[in-house]
């Protein structure tokens, strides 16, 4: 039996409310993925230890705190399995961007697709934001189709956006409009 | 639909995350309510507005960020009738105190115990807690019957222990050990 | 005489940087042209006295002390005539976004388009970015002719992106690379 | 001669005011008597440089520009013997928690009682509370002694409440109401 | 009987530590003779309520806890008489400034000469510094005097060194070493 | 060519507005020159790696952002000789003290002398300060003819002002109100 404070995406999949004391299962779980998920993602090199985590996890709960953040775990039948946060929360413009990385192991299952649909609802109902945005590496294959199946529509490549692994990145960056997705369902 | 994220306590009772954009829905249901609340609980009068309840939850939410706090909105189907939390959390010596408050229109419904004893296993299970502590007013007679029907035990009076309206106030405090806790269950 | 600190752009234009006392002159040009300014610039309506302004400069050059802003006076012929700024400086990424604003009375003489070329020269060759954004509202006619004449492509029209006056406005994202820019010259 | 601001207690024993270069003096009296005091207090395992100590003594001296704390060092024939202090001062409330340590060589002279009578005095008197409290280790019987004959009533056994050395210690809370302390006189 | 922790100066005077709820009284004192102490002493005219008192003690209490300041009230038969205090502590170069107000009622008494060296004495022998410094504007006789009384040396008269009152004031410069205040003795 | 913005001195010297990306520069002209520079200056030795030179231009940039400092560079030909600043900064008593230290290497050609009468021009002019300060090492020759040959008078020698490699210094102290400045050109 689970304890957590959560939203329910289907039987199986979860958004969890995390807590301070989760850190040490989040650093576990993303350092056992260190290669498949530090290919795209920034933050993968930037944590080395638990105690990393830890400050990822204050600070963003700090943003939870002035309004700016909102961070969820992704829990697939009871197993943590990646995270998913909506982060540069506007409140006078109402929009956001959402960020998020899932296991390897957990993917090819719809997981991701589903939780952003969620998060989506979340933030145009519950905290009532206008637009969502997705920024996603032009290569990272797996990400630009989560974009996709989610609705979001591609608005630009951004030339040389990240650097990351000593290049730089182009990223496509990916929208969805409250209006847009009231429409959709 | 509900888009929080929450504990379900009962099918009807819920414990639900709050962000900042609720402070106006909690200082309306405090507001309808001050002379029942005002009467034990001292922060009532130092809600006036809904900015000083938007303060509040935001004291709260960095608690949260510090692992000193953790704050629920309790639902009633579907409605909100209160709230509780876990406060003073001492991760050193695995013990915090619970705080609770529920509008007169929600009385008599065995909703408090219900939550309380919720937040008892999310303490004692989720965050690993060892003991938690109820201070209740000895006049508030609905508090005490939460906190005895919730299975605590009276460690104490506390005469003279808070200040209230121009006079000092006699406390009782109850407690509760994890080992006590299983053993009931 | 000038004492000012400045960057000379051509013998008529300068760039100048600000200090605290410079508060009053700047508020007062903006505060002579609310109409013109406001119209696409949403920190008009937040500028309502001098203390404005002031707080307003301290936050740019606490940016300064930070690394994330480089704020700029425009002199034309030793009068005020504008800012113009780069904010959201990422040296990470190497990358950040110029504002700019013109008094009425200064506009289409080309001020802030060659204005742009040098904050690009700044930008590019002492402070070592890659890649400068320019954001402008698609009916804000001059101020899209500035970012195309300086040489920035369009990326993207960012719908409902910037909530004014009451309702939601598109904008348009323009950007160059160091690598471009060098090309041209 | 002494330099230092005191309250005298008897002739041969004075509460000092700490200021920052003392943070040696203490640490010295501490680090030469581990043993003896680490057995219940669970700061001397935190205090293992001068530098620990420093710390300490600026965050106690922020507690008084707050209101918060007064830390007072025990001389005893012009030689430093412990520290004693109001922590948890609350002026809402009128209430504070008494706090001492003496070192083993200063023990059994009666110095801590009177100490403590004195902090009374200062509590109630000068800081106009209303209410002292003393929790003491359940086995610490030199330190439950000073409670009793200091004339505090022993208000509740606080199971496990308490983590040291690697298991949970019960704590006996003792009180004082200032009317009492003025009956006694 | 006082229960305030204080450094005696002779039978009549003491330093005496001041606590936060002391500034009501500190105030009424100097409400009590603004015209005197206002002539020049710019502060006066910046404390209007206790409010304002309480922010200054706020302030000097963090100055001691940071190691900078260190204020004592002067009493003088028991009675809150006026304030003297080293700022600009300067632990490096081994260095400070006093300064010194008392009320009109209580000059001409020798009090603050004797208060000026008891707080030699503690900066010196205590606080470990090298030399103090006061700063008297060179019309205000009574301040003047103290210094000289006191052993100090005229170092320099600071031309326009304060603006008061719609007028930049000169300056006397007294100081004085530790070497040349043990030979005195 | 140059990007920085700077205010101009004569043809070869000019003061230069630091960003946070130079301090490697600086560092580099410091540590090339420890012994001839840290004879007087004692900040010298706490400058012993690059992040401390970026640590102090963060605190100078905040100083500015504060309105208490302003710092510049003095280039010489376009390549960096050393550094002069106002600190102190007293708007309310309109009075600021200036600092320099120039690389042995561009000594003896006036540079410094050039450099003080320029920020005198810009702290009276710009700043509306009403008086400068300069404070020499008494062995410091060349520091003192900066201050003579700048229109400075000497106002006072501070006995064993300044604790530098195990011995205190005394110190010159001279000034120059905005009045004589004014008069002598």
């Amino acid at each position: 039996m689970s304890y957590y404070l959560s939203l329910p995406v289907t039987d199986d999949i979860a958004l969890v409310q995390p807590t301070l004391n989760m850190s040490e299962a989040i650093f576990s779980l993303l350092d056992s993925d260190r290669q498949h998920l530090g290919t795209f993602l920034d933050f993968v090199d930037l944590t080395n230890k638990v105690e990393d985590e830890t400050a990822y996890l204050k600070m963003k709960l700090t943003g939870v705190a002035n309004g700016t953040d909102y961070l969820f775990l992704i829990h697939y039948k009871g197993q943590l399995a990646g995270t998913i946060d909506l982060h540069f929360i506007d409140t006078k413009n109402q929009k956001a961007e959402i960020g998020y990385w899932i296991h390897s192991s957990f993917t090819n299952l719809g997981i991701t697709t589903l939780a952003v649909h969620k998060v989506c609802e979340f933030g145009f109902n519950h905290l009532d934001l206008n637009k969502l945005t997705i920024v996603a590496d032009t290569e990272n294959q797996p990400s630009n189709k989560v974009a996709i199946k989610s609705g979001f529509t591609l608005v630009s490549t951004e030339k040389e956006d990240v650097f990351i692994h000593g290049a730089f990145r182009d990223m496509n960056r990916y929208s969805l409009l409250k209006s847009n997705f009231k429409a959709k369902k």
